[in-house]
């Protein structure tokens, strides 16, 4: 297959060359590939609006460990309706909810501080920006004001006619615009790529599995699908799993996708979204373009967030 | 002043029961004033669109211990570029982050559940459905798929042409209706109202302040104003504060917009938003309407959420 | 064997009416059988001192997500010397620790509101004492000064010449006896009762493994034993493992032996010790009784503390 | 007054220098002055032993933010008897506690890898071996058999007819000498210095107080002391405050105690103890050494404990 073609760690640097865009628009600047994402993107985003339906594109927080949940949350109930307060009524509940931002199974968008490779983080910021008391640059605050545009789901287990792909397949980009054909879709600039490889249902069905170096892995993207996104000026990507093919094919690179994306293009990306509710909507109103919005927790110093991001049709 | 004129007890009861919702779309209906914002109401929100700008109305998560914030939360690097993957590159920092999901000074969301009135939940629902263990039911995936919707502020403080209400001022109806006047504006069906005190502002020029009742207390809205918002069918309250006069003026009852508007009326309630990006945007686009998106974390079993709302004109 | 005797509800009412401790020192009284452990007999423990070693008796804490560890800790570096305090030399580094305080793999101990038996705690004292806010009465600080005594080791693996004894295995007072025969020892009054199973060695050698109800289960002590632990004026229980037998063999009663030590006799318990290193200590001192301090956390409200016991010989 | 020479940084220099233990005992030893403690010395402690009392010198854990407090402990019940185990009796309650390790009202003990001085920690390591992940060497599990010896009381307030020492003073070696005379004491190799302010008495009597830079500071010991205590051979430092003065008396050092006895002498330090409890005992036994024992959590890659350090009469 194509896609396990092996890549050098010399082609992975001339890659890394060419989709970056360090330095396009100011040698300061924290936003990226959301450079692309005007409001004229966001018009027409808004265009997409028929039925008024909206769905979650977030994996219901999992609070048990697994193996793709190593560090579970903490969520405990600190109030309850056995004491009364003595302010009179009402009467309150409480909980406290304390998490890992990252992870495997945990629905998340990333700060661009949160990858370097060789030593940078996206626009040559060097690894020292972020120490013990967080990082000073590029942190999630970066996305305070949400994230609105066009979503576009290619959704590759449908093109395949399969539930889900399986861990260790790459998808190529012949295989993406054949999704679009499929789908009668494009993406474009500005765009949000919804990439489905079916990692979720197979997690409902097959039951959690370690998907990284030490587990079975996981399916993703082949790396040089990242110049179709440069190109297409993609703006913002959103994949069931995170994007990665792991084990991955490039030499000496365990996660290319994520190196690619965020450190050398600054695109704003989330992980281990679910599409099992959304791809049915898909169907149902037959078009697999709508409007998303993501709205990460305003969290200064934050490498990232736990997100619900809407999908509205 | 008539905002001052006290409530008893009985009175408040007769209120309570005048804007209740209990029963109206079945028994074990959890959407509440949700059931307002229909699909035509969300496709009349889209049609505000113009700028395309997005703005957020959550106040920075606030990690120092203070007046109105008791038990900061906990929020810590967990790993930073000291170390090196044996996997190879890129290198990932992480974090974590954990808060108490209520309290006076940090932009969230409250489930139904988290309001009990005389020891009973919205829709006559029992308080021992709320165990140690968590709520059986209103928990916050009630919200799950998003909360899309018409928004529209109404600016007090520009009315009265003052930085902040004063704590322990309450908002009329007659109040409200100016400030529709002012701006041309009118809470409709389905609406979500943004209420703004300038609790915010004070916050940031004069420095927390314990907002409680063992403190200086808060602005808000008269009760009986939830007899307007009862009539219009507005179906989400976004406050900044938290709609409560502190002190109240209802005997025996500490906060009865709570009480009235969760308990009785089932509406989704978000606390402590902050309007001052947002205020600046009205002002220049000349408009106090637009979409809004909430999108609360979906957590099983949670009494609410912290919350980045999002505006978008 | 007659450990496997089944022993019905009602047996098991009278033999927790047997050794009930309920009123024995005064209505209101919260040290239970510490009251055993006078003064008189912590100056005896202090005569054994020979060699002045000191051991622990605590797992080290244990971080990894795990059969017996469903909700590790949470233990993060707070600040590293990757930031330098402005404040000048020295530099410090921090870390944050969390966890839940019980639990079936960390060393920890037990305050008497922990267990309820059929609706009462110690003493006939109300479960409606614990609340969301934590208990009123009977918490971890009963033990804020510390437990000092005398220790005796009954090793029962080393009585029958096994490595550990395997899940679902009760130990009878015979053999309770027994050890005591062959370690020359006798268990009396005010003393600390140290009991070896093997648990943790087999943990070390065979891997941590679901020690509950829906896993494999663990060895214990038969429930008859506690009338022997009663008659000999036993102040205090230090099991690795639990104690309890699981399953157990006892009618309705899942884990007998907290019921009748903590609810009936109020005993101070700790749980998941670790007797590697102390009984090696033990062969080469050839003695099995040594002073142990016991040094809980000072937490009010708690409802137990992770634990480091010391033996000290 | 003597003690508010100041103290240049040369003269710090050849302090630290005077006072240093680096290789004494080895180029990778970790235990510092706890070499002084041997068998002998603690069979010697055991030898105090009369009335059998026992007391703790740990603070009750305080969850209230304030001036000293500034990132309380987390600490909920997490199951309450208000749901029913399905395995049937007893029933359980439990509850979760999380904390920073560190701090200023908090007791707890550090790990030699706690403090920097220079760049070096204790016996010339890099700072290097304390990364995100944690420390590689000198972290609390050092002490994970527990510290047990002789404690000697030096109570400066008793000896000068004072309440508390004032924020900024700082005790000498004279003042500790006459300490010595009035009590019928001697430090001497292997002791525990329990080193008493009143700080925590003031605490209680006047509320909790900055006692940081930023602050009114708190009482300590001259930094000359530290010869007093190299030659005596102390083993252990419990002070309650932290034994800095601060603002500290040396140019360029805000903790020149810290720095001295860690990361110079890898004294065995403790913060943040009270004596309240324990001076009363001293009175009413009319002595000022005891047995101390030390169990601080089994932590790996812990930078310290909380402690609830226990005195033996």
């Amino acid at each position: 297959m194509k896609n396990k073609n092996r890549m050098s760690g010399q082609e992975f640097a001339e890659l890394f060359k060419k989709v970056s865009n360090w330095g396009r628009w100011g040698p300061n600047e924290e936003r990226g590939t959301l450079n692309y994402l005007t409001s004229v993107r966001l018009r027409a985003a808004t265009e997409l609006f028929r039925s008024g339906r909206s769905v979650s594109m977030a994996i219901p927080i999992n609070e048990v460990a697994g193996p793709d949940n190593p560090h579970p949350p903490v969520h405990h109930m600190i109030r309850t309706y056995d004491v009364h307060s003595k302010l009179g009524e009402p009467q309150f509940v409480l909980d406290y909810f304390g998490t890992e931002v990252h992870g495997d199974c945990h629905t998340h968008i990333d700060a661009l501080c949160h990858v370097a490779y060789k030593g940078e983080l996206y626009n040559g910021k060097p690894t020292s920006a972020v120490t013990s008391q967080g990082p000073d640059l590029m942190d999630i605050t970066t996305y305070a004001h949400g994230i609105v545009g066009r979503g576009v789901l290619l959704d590759i287990p449908r093109l395949r006619d399969v539930k889900w792909l399986e861990p260790g397949e790459a998808v190529t980009d012949d295989e993406l615009e054949a999704a679009e054909k499929a789908e009668g879709v494009r993406l474009g600039e500005g765009d949000m790529f919804l990439f489905r490889t079916g990692h979720h249902r197979r997690r409902l069905e097959l039951g959690p599995w370690n998907n990284g170096y030490d587990g079975e892995g996981r399916a993703g993207l082949d790396p040089n699908t990242m110049l179709m996104l440069h190109e297409r000026k993609v703006a913002v990507f959103l994949p069931d799993g995170d994007g990665e093919t792991v084990p991955s094919n490039v030499e000496g690179v365990a996660y290319p996708i994520h190196a690619l994306q965020i450190a050398a293009m600054g695109m704003a990306c989330a992980d281990n979204l679910q599409f099992e509710e959304l791809a049915k909507i898909c169907e149902e109103e037959h078009r697999w373009e709508f409007m998303v919005v993501l709205a990460p927790l305003r969290l200064p110093r934050g490498t990232g967030s736990l997100l619900n991001p809407i999908a509205i049709f």
